[in-house]
């Protein structure tokens, strides 16, 4: 069987389970004390061209949850779309990690974040009742599989700041997104606004790798302690480092991303021009939404091939997910069956 | 100056206020086992003709809040209305007692929810990935003064029900609604599928008085020790149950939300007769929504009139509200303003 | 039947309920912007000679768990001791409403902390694994009766701040305290290190009031948030304020507690002439602990007396409270059925 | 430089890695679908000899607390040691969890719950002022190295369940007290009254990888939406899935804790020689704790070794630990350069 379904279901690429392998060899100091980890925040901070603070965990989920928790006090208001994972796909943890505060869901057409939409949603606080404005979370890329431009993030940077808001990014495709814009980490982040990021590295090969990243390491004062009491602070930690640093090196990381996002291509431009099916969304990253008669989606389960039915909220079509690991030939056999049938 | 921003303005009406200087009278057992909590069941299930379990608390926002708590797990979905109270204002109480629930908040254009709007959102659910769908909580009135039909909460109760899902009914004006429907209170709750009552009355002539009513005495095992860790266990309860056993007496409740409600129609029908004044909601209780110039608005601010400008999402009308108390020449006294202006 | 059970038992005082009638006039404006409300802060700022920040809520647990969320992170840890109302009698208030913070303990025999276990505790800490100390929290009185002195006081404010840590202090009892030390209120708290007062005068002569008294009003930021969600910012808040304003008018306050002192002190000097008698805390405020033969206890109960068996963890001796209204008669009445037993 | 501060320092051993990299082949279904976590509840009840459910996470810290969440209300009690890795080592994990659960920490000389403490401490309880007595935590191995007897196991469970406590074992050591025992799982778990158990892997041979094993599945049902909202299921499960497979095969499990345990006995009996030296509690597992001259830690640190001084409570005397990889040769010129001494 050939899943479509998700970039969950592939299996870690062999650069980065060889520096797995590697970090396997006598002691280390525990909980990130190690020489791997402490040389992360180097790393990371090359790559994004500033002094970061650097914080590996075992998921997405816990990634972003804890990114909001050093964010938002317990009465606050997230605003992020109401496609978004934090808000559909994450069983309340953003609301349990930051104990107890608001996701305040913003609608759109294509996942991302209408800035007027957001303008009147903050407008809309202030006193001691309702609860208190405290941070925006964009994904990039966003569920639909849409890519904010560099503009678009300053903008709501830009209103979200005005209003004293931070800025957190859901990176969980950081890498899919950032090869489609053909920008720098630095520009798809702070130097657009971005005040933490959480840097996933897990769907685009790594075994289970990601990363909070603070642009301004004074925000990060509680993240110690909120992942420690979390359980994310792993004891052998240099075995989620090692996977980050070579999933960094070598331009890997883009390398990756830059197939699945061709992959997705493909397939789109397969689907599109196919009679019966449409496109739900722009393909800008590695996902593809389309609406497919149900005698398709039969016909794909019949020959081995396996789509996702139940993303986002529940309503959307099928969801169709290339990785770093897509055979081509995959994609052009599951085109060929779709225009046989 | 009159008050017509808010129904919390207003005083305690005599009879409940001299229930509670009688109660004041020697030493009683603390913590609800005096005599007069004890016998508060009693007169709840009677006034119910149902046996009911019956948890005084001091604040709407709690009563509601540790309602939510009973019935939702931390991990779970509470299905309300975009305008609810809890939604918008009660700075993440339900978020806090419930342990970090998500409020999904429902869209539609009076403040009640759309039966077909909740199964829709009911239906996209039931992954681990997801929030659990675990409660429906309807206000009764609505924030925005309209009330449910009978038939509107049953269908509501039908839906929730059969997916497993408790019902309940922040009832903060339940007697503005109970005399506009003219039904029993057994008929506009448990008899319509209502599973939890969070029962108001210090909007309508109390002190500080409401009161959380489980019609099946076993969904409250929890709440006596949720309420007691929420410090809404007073020690000296004899003087709330004191007010709502004079509240409840000789029908004083319904009396006080009759003349709030002749009020509230007093005023909008003298509103809806303004050429420049539009009603936004059905005024079906004691609570007007209305579009006002601001102009008029100035002129009453002069005049020693308040209104509220700042209710609901922050993008609403202006809010006036009657109550027990108002007096009909202060809302002709208005009215005769605005005609002239 | 006379209950020496609790002070909690007590009715208001004839001062405090004509102030909450006399409060019962025309509207007012909600949620603690009424004229009564707004003049609190002046009120406790003159007694404590200092610019104070002031927050009624209804009940002690709430005053108490509210004061500590405010100085404690979800990880931090309070050192208190471990026979204290918050340890044993708040069912996880301070737990939850800091968000799952950790009381730490200490022992000793007469419910004081001792300064030396303090420092002891308090060093045993640093690391990411640890929860992280941050504030220590003393009764005064405390549960079993005792007063600290001002410089024992002192003492472990000094140790608290050379940590960082910010003191607390539950006053449920406050003023029989104050009137047993005979200092001024400022003397007790500020003057001596301590950052925030949980201001009790429910057992003392109120119906529900208790304050939160922050002497740096810098550090209350969080609080209005905080009690908001936590439905402890009731609407009609006068009533609330009305009660403060008359305990602490006249010296009302200070009558109250020297009255129940006094027989605190009659009655336990009656009991430690008795035989069969032992006093277990030395009597300094309104509280003794006494171990009684249980013909005694039975011999009371006949008599129509009701104390307590059940107090701190349930292994002391049974407690008997004095209060604003006893009644010396009674306790004469008591204390011959003894000395026939 | 050779660690003996922690078994967290240790590699994976071969047989786990060459297990995870067997796993990295193809696509695999995410969240723990996938073949390999599918059979892994056969592989767990298999070595329990019972039918159980099982749920893998990444760390001890998740493991622990999210069985005590899965056991407590936020208003519940957890019975524990003072010294025990929950209440001292979690950074208020247990609390967080929970919900805001209060532990209750048990004194006792070697780091073993006795069981009349215990039971004293469970009586202190019962109404609604009180936390409510949830359930019991015990370590096996303790954190002090010490080893429960069946018969201690099995008294404990008598009391707790007495009380309609849960007993829940923290495992992290697991496999270390089981040889020293010489025990079945079975025996040293469900048939001596475990109902929950934190089985650990991690310190034993593992990269990061702990169970959570409910002898009753029923008791795990809302474990599923526990466990994803705090972060811990993990997308790519299967190779969490592979590590404990792989562990519990061919005894490498015991194996490796009896080389561990072994290489414990050969330095403590060598320390136990030393005229200076004093061992702080029976060495029954791989750990030991030494009372030893501040210049016999520097001639180690000199020497290349690393012992961990700041165990437990911060009070504690220096720790060495010893895992599978400890290699006897080190152990002899460790105990040689103290003989020097």
């Amino acid at each position: 069987m050939t899943i479509f379904a998700s970039d969950n279901v592939t299996p870690a690429c062999p650069e980065v389970m060889e520096a797995v392998v590697a970090a396997n060899t006598g002691d280390a100091v525990a909980y990130g004390d190690d020489e791997l980890s402490l040389r992360l925040g180097r790393t990371f901070s090359d790559v994004f061209e500033k002094n970061v603070a650097v914080y590996p965990v075992a998921s997405g989920t816990a990634s972003n949850a804890l990114a909001l928790a050093a964010l938002t006090p317990p009465y606050g208001k997230i605003f992020c779309h109401a496609l978004s994972h934090i808000n559909t796909d994450e069983c309340c943890a953003p609301e349990f990690f930051t104990g107890g505060a608001k996701l305040v869901p913003l609608q759109s057409g294509d996942g991302k974040i209408v800035p007027d939409a957001l303008a009147t949603a903050m407008s809309a606080a202030g006193s001691v009742h309702n609860a208190q404005p405290a941070c925006v979370s964009i994904a990039q890329a966003c569920e639909t599989g849409t890519v904010y431009r560099l503009e678009e993030i300053a903008r709501i940077a830009e209103l979200s700041h005005a209003q004293g808001l931070a800025l957190h990014m859901d990176g969980a495709r950081f890498a899919n997104a950032l090869v489609t814009l053909g920008v720098s980490p630095a520009e798809m982040t702070w130097k657009a606004g971005v005040d933490v990021l959480s840097f996933g590295a897990t769907k685009n090969g790594c075994l289970a790798a990601e990363a909070i990243v603070f642009f301004d390491p004074e925000r990060a004062k509680t993240l110690p302690f909120l992942r420690k009491r979390a359980g994310q602070l792993l004891s052998k930690m240099r075995f989620v480092s090692a996977q980050l640093e070579a999933y960094l090196s070598d331009d890997l990381w883009l390398k990756n991303a830059r197939h699945a996002n061709a992959m997705a291509k493909r397939l789109s431009d397969g689907l599109a021009r196919l009679p019966d099916v449409a496109l739900a969304y722009p393909v800008q990253s590695n996902e593809i939404f389309a609406h497919l008669p149900r005698a398709m989606i039969d016909r794909l389960t019949v020959a081995g091939f396996q789509v996702s039915e139940e993303e986002l909220d529940g309503t959307a079509p099928p969801r169709l997910v290339t990785a770093w690991n897509t055979d081509p030939a995959e994609v052009d056999r599951l085109l060929s069956i779709l225009e046989d049938a």
